[in-house]
């Protein structure tokens, strides 16, 4: 009997995802889903992994994959948001889909707070339990990998929600294929392939009416605003989205690694860091270096107006004033390195314990470029 | 008398454009604009500032702002594109404008093609004539740069139409502020401040109606998608789309030096690139490396699907074909290093004149990350 296309795409993608992606191995043979194998006299079982499932066609395609790919091994989870009349049997109709699949499942009811409106509240219940899960169904090395199904055109809604962020690469890289615990084989399979998967393979899925409430952000780009930039653009924006996405994530890597060398090479045993030697660095690679130095520190809630405030003392530094950040912390530059210091409780102006450096002559003015 | 704010915003940022950018300094003395000097016995005329008009609130502003902060040096080039009755005098109305603000002015008739639709074809005219006006007023050392009226606004829109080209930082990186001969002082600053600017400062301005136009993808951008996405995203999308492409900017200029020391080190002087060695660095370095190898090479009209698969080669080597690139050529890989050469006029699979590389060992299992 041949495959369908929609499921052999599917099941490709799952495939791909796991073999390029060791982390969602096995403990013991570090194959991909290999059958168990005896260690040091014991066998060891390998991970179990995880699809979280919402019943919609994306999670159901995703888990009628993965049991195919690696038979015997899937456990799907089943997330009862508790937001909707029903919505119990619902969970349990899906988890009865699954077990029919071939998987093992289970419904994990949460309850949603208020916190940052009820998308995020939603999505925080929902993640905490997929790594309460996770943790449950890991192994001494670490909680078991849990796929999760979103596709081509969640990444897309996912780029365009961080271009309205305007903090760069970081978020329009999207989400990441593999970010443990979690993984998202289908990143570049379309919605209307998961759909068209389903059909071909007469599973039944449930459409969440969350997915056409206009009260979501995600929503309202979903169907006012990428149709409408597919008919001005004349097509492939979605795909040309998620490609901008993984392209931003690889330069993202790039540049993180020269950061991280750089911040071993000029942070001191004691924390301070080399500021007249980051000088000469490219603003991309300073303000990396600069955030990570300051989430060390102890830093939270960084906004890219404080790491380019602190920016200033290494690369227009004329004897400016301390940065305040936030958990009343500031930071210090003297004697040409910057140190995250408790910011003084004392009146503006009055002198501080640490010794200010004195402002450097003005740069040399820049070659003409 | 105090200078209104809009126009006080618009003549900060010409200020700062050009002390920040030394290449629209003068010849003579690299100091902004300063009076004529004496060199080697002979005066040395400063370079023209040339600010190119349409006569709309955005270039109108613009020259007001440049006249002001480097007075006696701006000359106004109103590109009359012929496009619609009544265009010249128009376009003489806008140079008499710009002559009674204390600019010399002069109006440059252009025919426009049909290459590549009219928003093309008007901007390769207008751009050609610019550039030739450039050229025209420059001196031996280069072209009079060219200030050009384009605002966080415009910047905006460009990225919008950068994500559907797909093709990562470098299209989302928007217009520099400078890229000789062209200077954008007012990138950061919107376009209703020009307009209440010329407002302000009680200049006429002239609509052009191109930019109300549904025919062009960049006026429904404007009209139909912003709108939209400032209303679901609840506002500052255009700042942060400028933000966005500021920081893709420095991104790509950082992962730019990096790739070019790459270059450096791996190119021999036969052209060849070694393949061996770019393996182990990242993606984004690699495929810079090889965009810019490969246009040195003399290959035009790369696209990224082209460099995808000439970096198989590199991170990918299992002895596959050399992959076919525009203008008849192909990249080859030999004794790890790769070679750009005219593709063999041969039946497929024929014995080519090259030994072709044994593939290597699979590459070692990659550690969990």
């Amino acid at each position: 009997m041949r495959v369908p296309e929609p499921v052999a795409a599917v099941r490709r993608a799952v495939r791909e995802a796991l073999a390029a992606h060791p982390g969602a191995r096995t403990d013991a043979t570090n194959a991909p889903f290999a059958a168990p194998t005896r260690t040091n006299g014991a066998f060891v079982s390998p991970r179990r992994l995880l699809v979280a499932c919402s019943g919609g066609a994306d999670s159901v395609a995703l888990a009628a994959a993965a049991v195919h790919v690696v038979p015997g091994r899937v456990h799907g989870v089943v997330v009862d948001h508790g937001l909707q009349d029903g919505s119990g049997a619902q969970a349990a109709r899906t988890a009865a889909l699954l077990r029919e699949l071939g998987a093992s499942a289970e419904v994990v009811p949460v309850d949603v707070g208020t916190a940052g409106g009820p998308e995020a509240a939603a999505r925080s219940a929902r993640y905490a339990a997929l790594r309460a899960a996770s943790r449950a169904h890991g192994s001494t090395h670490g909680g078991a990998p849990v796929l999760l199904g979103h596709t081509l055109d969640d990444q897309a809604e996912t780029v365009l929600l961080g271009l309205a962020r305007g903090s760069g690469a970081r978020s329009l890289a999207g989400m990441a294929v593999w970010d443990p615990p979690w993984c998202r084989p289908l990143l570049g399979v379309r919605r209307t392939t998961t759909r068209a998967a389903c059909g071909a393979a007469g599973l039944e899925v449930w459409d969440d009416p969350h997915n056409d409430d206009p009260r979501y952000t995600r929503v309202r780009l979903r169907h006012e605003v990428l149709p409408r930039l597919e008919e001005i653009l004349a097509g492939g924006v979605a795909p040309a989205l998620a490609r901008t996405a993984a392209q931003l994530a690889d330069d993202d890597a790039a540049l993180a690694t020269w950061a991280d060398a750089r911040r071993g090479a000029l942070v001191d045993a004691d924390g301070s860091l080399d500021a007249a030697s980051l000088r000469a660095d490219p603003s991309a690679v300073r303000r990396r270096v600069l955030r990570v130095w300051l989430a060390d520190a102890g830093v939270a809630e960084l906004t890219d107006a404080h790491v380019r405030a602190v920016d200033g003392l290494v690369a227009a530094w004329r004897g400016q004033g301390a940065p305040p950040l936030p958990g009343g912390l500031e930071v210090v530059r003297a004697h040409g390195r910057l140190r995250v210091l408790a910011a003084p409780v004392r009146a503006r102006g009055a002198a501080g314990s640490v010794h200010r450096e004195a402002p450097a002559p003005p740069p040399p003015t820049p070659e003409t470029p």
